[in-house]
């Protein structure tokens, strides 16, 4: 399978669902990462135009670390609008060249709305990039991609529908997160946490629920047009 | 009663609603149909100037087997934004021209955007169209209808505080469907379903669920300043 | 129609839905009241045995205010449990001989036991009555009636999905409420609430909510076998 | 795997499930059916003591068709409680002798109370068996199974979340289905309903939301020390 | 605590909240009333030049009565979009010069969409103005502050998971009601409704709710980066 | 405030809620915990005669920790029925004599029987044990007490809508569960996880949630004749 994960920000997909993306890859399915925005605003003391590479740079280390392809759609922090032509016509394009058959993204009831923006782009434009002549660059996406919600990062009013054991992975996601430096500083800052020490906590309590040790949990969007009898791969 | 049905589409209201406005029509009640779009972009070999009018011709063929006048605003296939005032501003001239006590429209958990933005139009402008000088063009309109909420396509996530019996008029919603013969090419083309069929069992499904033969579910949204006490007519 | 509302005790009826069973007996409809227990431990200082004839005095001179026979199946407050055999059967029983087309009874979420489960004995008996020889004294029922559960006496946690207007006959209700004499005492010194005035507020909120000035607001309990397409009837 | 499928009637498996047992067959998994009643209240004019072989004989063969074995518990039509200990011991000495890995049941929101007590036996049972001495015929069991709720024979509040693509076991759910002659006239004369026609409808129903041509829906209760992360084998 | 409530227009706060603002004065809590827009539809005869004098003098003097600052945005009834760069920066500035502790606005699922708009501009930029140079005025704000959502006017679809006692403060409430003289003339003619009962009715509904003679009701919206675990202070 | 604490077996209240006992302890107010089980049959080598003094020594061992009186009813485990008048009695007798202001019990979504059927219980003779002789050794209940559901121990399904940060707590509640020696053995060997790294897991889970370091997550159960404006204490 093709899989596509979309985030607002690099590290977004590292914390939330990394685990699931490895193991997807060790069963031979090809993973995308993208994220819209290069994360311009991560932090209090380094400017953008400084921190725009380092955390291109960053993103890109931890997605080679499981052989994915990074994308960026270059928008900015606390910019990203959803009811919005240009947005909606890059997300469009952007999809169109990697044709997805799954999506993951944030799910419509994360905490800060950047993440909520991508996630109602996401829904919008994986359905209208099967219209005719949809973008000007590739051919129209080829069928609507099924649709998952990955955990928001508290797991606060996110009861998963589908829990995936990612004990085998758990390393990998470990180091994945790790890359993202710039980020460890600016969320012990900003929200006060060690987001290493964060994320293997909502992996060992997604665990409990799923009745292993590390687990990542999902919410499938089912919609009309949508494979949704096809079982998640892994 | 003055009943309008406003879809993102042409055929939109066919496939949900229009068994219910049949039968409205037969009670003697007045109903209006409007789409938003004229649905340039439902096919994929027929181009987008050639379709416009021949949609328009079908939608129009539809409404007159039960006499109904068939409204379009005018915009385009994957463009309907909601959070929008041009938008808005064609929304309020329309139900201040119909002065509607009562409007059908899309759910605003539906399976793709356009609908979703009717949704949120009609729900915002049918509260709008009240404030003075709402319009330039009519008087504002003198009260906030009452809405409901059609079934999505597959009735996902959808289950209905009102059932509508409509075997009575299940022959002419076939008949009116069956006019968007251009529709029935995309859809076996785009989502690879017959939708007479998939209308059919959609109404004998509902009809289980009413303890009917064939019926049509809505749900309605009870918020302030609307007659939520008033029961459907039908 | 044949309507019948079950309470849990007396007063529960008048309470909730006396302005709708007023306005059902205006309209011509056929309306009988039960209640599953006389209220013997209504009160603090008139022991079981002197206040269960006067309850039964104030049930029955409340139901001939609208000429509604009263029923009542004799058992005790705080008593009456959901998965036991017999309390079962005296419902059947009085479900054959009362043959209703609707009922009425407490949500499954209310405030206290026996109305729970007095919920849940009327659904599953209006089910069982249908059934080959259900009742010893009776035809079996001739159908599974439609169900809808009555406003609880907060409205808490409770959102109509009907209201009826019953302005015209909210004037009746309060005066069938005060006949339960011995509960103006009894709410006061055990809930500290002045219950006619507490029917008044609830009575007027649901009224805001449906767009007029008295309303009561109902739940429809839709599932299967039952008329869920058949519209309430005032 | 080792599946258990616990209807209240013969039959009930048939209509909600079938079709997910036939094809977990196909793939090598074991499969056991497990009706609690006989059935006894099945039919208007033959009385219980007749009827009872009769539909046991009917269960045998459907369940015969996919070589799957036949429990009843002898319990009777509209008799089963839930709260009850000695319907719950023997819940559990069927579970201790089966040693399912994953049970599907009725859906505690189903329409009629027999189906609602095993519902709810069976949530309790899966984990009452496990414990030390739960049964004195068999060992305890050796784990909590997953546990899976079928669709009820209407649809009405039941969204899937989880859809298994029936289509090339449509034909032997039919065949199976079509045992049960005693039932094609019950739920005719006491429900108004063709049952195959209406099984098959809600097939291509579910189908639709699916995206294949028929379909079974379950909802997944998951609650902890079951095997929340184990993905559905079909 | 520094506490900020910003409603759509004068006169939302009054209606919703003002019983808890007052209460949280006399508690030594500073109290600051925001409204986007200066209500200058809100009149059928005033046009807007000469309505929106009136309308802040009346919001002053509202405000005046708690000693809380008052202050407006500036925005125009009916127009107030969510998703747009302008209205956020205004709303960032205004918290960046605030720098609330905890903040109250309308519901998500509000009756109109000046409300719906101003519910998730809040959600929107109380993050957004944590960010670097999120104003060019003010310093970032230090934290994201608690949010909580106040009643809608109706109690439609509105279950509070918080009550705060207002009795003490009712009359208070009341009398800055009444301030906004020229919106009981409009709700009583768009709206039917005499809008200082109405509020009477509300509170002792919800006071029925809540053990207590008068109360408002509030829902906390729990997410992540908030201080979730802080009791609210009254 | 007199606050009680019941689970259905010693350990439960230890793992989802001691840190909110031990800080309202600090706070003054006076805690009670009961169990209405021995635990009897948590143990696959202990027979349960030997197994129940041990655990009530635990149990005794837990609560003298923050010193609570700590009550077991003698009833034995996977035999708690809702629906039974002994059983109903036994706790109100209890709840007459500990006469709480605030009752803190299991979710009725928790995971296994004897958890829901104590909920129930609870639920259900907090208010009859305030009727007329609810007892025949204690006089009635003065008031109907506030109710609080505790986290089930895995969180699935489980939203807090109050947070008690139990930082301070967190070396007090861990000791209170290790005097559990006997459950350590059995939930290892039972549910293949260490209940004490699991318990610190869901506390530092929640405490992401509520914005500090451990936490514990209640929902409460605001219904009629409960004083659901009264704050938690702590």
């Amino acid at each position: 399978m093709n899989v596509l994960a979309i985030g607002a920000h690099p590290d977004d997909i590292e914390i939330s669902c990394a685990g699931t993306l490895a193991k997807l890859v060790k069963a031979g399915h090809q993973v995308t990462i993208c994220h819209a925005s290069d994360g311009d605003k991560g932090h209090y003391r380094i400017p953008p135009e400084e921190l725009i590479p380092i955390r291109q740079r960053e993103a890109r280390q931890a997605g080679a670390i499981i052989g994915s392809e990074v994308i960026s759609l270059g928008m900015r922090d606390g910019n990203i609008l959803a009811d919005h032509e240009g947005n909606r016509q890059m997300f469009i394009d952007m999809l169109c060249r990697v044709q997805p058959d799954m999506v993951i993204t944030h799910t419509p009831n994360d905490y800060m709305p950047d993440h909520l923006s991508v996630s109602k782009l996401v829904f919008d434009t994986t359905f209208l990039a099967t219209l005719p002549k949809a973008s000007k660059q590739y051919p129209n996406c080829a069928k609507v991609p099924s649709l998952f919600y990955m955990d928001n990062l508290s797991g606060l009013d996110f009861q998963p529908t589908l829990y995936v054991d990612i004990t085998e992975t758990m390393e990998t996601k470990t180091e994945m997160l790790r890359q993202h430096q710039s980020q460890l500083v600016w969320l012990k800052e900003h929200d006060n946490v060690d987001v290493v020490d964060m994320m293997v906590t909502l992996g060992k309590f997604r665990g409990v629920q799923a009745g292993c040790t590390f687990a990542e949990g999902f919410i499938q969007h089912m919609v009309w047009t949508r494979p949704n009898a096809v079982r998640f791969p892994v």
